[in-house]
């Protein structure tokens, strides 16, 4: 039997592990750390520095070389084929360094839940894997924290969603408040950007953090420029906002 | 100048508590904690434990009785008139016990960016205070945890929302998922319940957490027997639940 841990470590800051997350990495026999190439090698360093950083045991920690996703134009394929084949990596790794079972933990960026692929994964993996999983701050609280705000707004609905969405479908019907996650192109350009405001972060909870708020009509255009240069300077780049629609304009009906 | 700390401690467990959680207690001249009457004492007891199993230095702990939020009909208004009596009470007791100036901590359920008052109770006490964030592990995260589950469906969108807007405008538009926060009256009676699963958690990371989850059509009457059942064992509850609605069916448009 193998016991997968799946351990939400925040946003890449060690200072966002919480006191469960510590104690299931030293209770894994190993560590699978993905490698995801050069341009994101700061990534693998910081799951590094985090291992080093509170292991006091006998955890093992092994490197894998992560599959790319294929850039075919139909999406939920490319992303399905893509989990099959990180799953059969994993059981690789599990038949070479765990042959007679034991527990593997691996480090989720934000948490397991929201907008990650590792327990899709992982029910591939079959009934002889048992699933738990640890939760982590994500990085839409390290975003509110960062900039001191409400996510919701008093008793109001929020609605957390991705680019391709809003790029897709405008504005959400029926919420004013809106997270958008997983936007490499800035979808915020594709609406009218009268009466909304804008919370933005970048490498949340990271040494390199950058915040922006206020008017989209202002500040997108910042934003834009601000993370092509950043995104070129770090050769990787995560971030999320927050967006309101002013009280004097209603959402979509 | 006071700086006050607004420390996420998740759902009640200190295992919840981040390294920077800690930390920001540890950094505190003192911390306030609430006392919200007899039969959520629970709620203050696990605060103490927090700090008990935490606090390494000089942190003064003080407790205060929390005011009755009115149980008028005007919901919204009732809810600013007691945030003005708790901002009141928290000026009161910076007076007295950090009249020179300090940093004071407030232990705040779940995450400071979600459904929680904190924050907009924070902005009443004026420039002389200045407010910083600690995000903590979400009951929402906490749930999805127990259940081993994802938030959202592939590429989906996901409503955060309350009991009371589910209760008023029935399934929200646009979406198939949705989280209910705050429902102290199982809002879920009010839809048709075909096509719908469940997934709810009350406790969630405490040691008497209670899961349920299955097609609401038959789980929805088991939970709202059991909640009332919990509420009455241990004088309070709270609880939340993710809803999605099946692939063959449409979300309102």
């Amino acid at each position: 039997m193998i016991a997968l841990s799946l351990i939400g470590i925040g946003t890449g800051n060690s200072d966002h592990l919480t006191r469960a997350a510590i104690r299931a990495m030293n209770e894994a026999d190993l560590i699978l750390l993905p490698r995801k190439g050069d341009a994101k090698s700061d990534l693998i360093d910081l799951r590094r520095t985090i291992c080093a950083d509170v292991l006091t045991g006998e955890t093992r920690i092994v490197e894998f070389d992560m599959p790319k996703r294929a850039d075919q134009p139909a999406y939920l394929e490319a992303v399905v084929d893509w989990h099959d084949a990180i799953a059969a990596i994993w059981m690789e790794q599990i038949a070479l360094h765990l042959p007679d079972g034991g527990t593997l933990a691996l480090l989720v960026w934000g948490d397991p839940s929201l907008y990650d692929s590792s327990l899709r994964i992982a029910q591939r993996l079959g009934p002889a894997v048992e699933v738990s999983v640890v939760p982590g701050i994500t990085s839409i609280q390290a975003l509110t924290a960062a900039h001191g705000i409400c996510l919701n707004r008093l008793a109001d609905p929020v609605l957390i969603t991705t680019g391709r969405q809003l790029r897709e479908k405008g504005w959400p019907k029926g919420v004013r408040d809106i997270v958008v996650m997983l936007d490499g192109h800035c979808a915020f350009q594709t609406l009218a950007a009268e009466g909304i405001d804008i919370w933005w972060g970048a490498y949340l909870g990271m040494e390199h953090q950058a915040l922006a708020h206020g008017p989209l009509e202002t500040v997108g255009p910042d934003i834009i420029e601000r993370r092509a240069l950043l995104r070129e300077r770090h050769g990787w780049i995560m971030d999320v906002y927050l967006m309101r629609l002013s009280e004097t304009l209603s959402p979509p009906a």
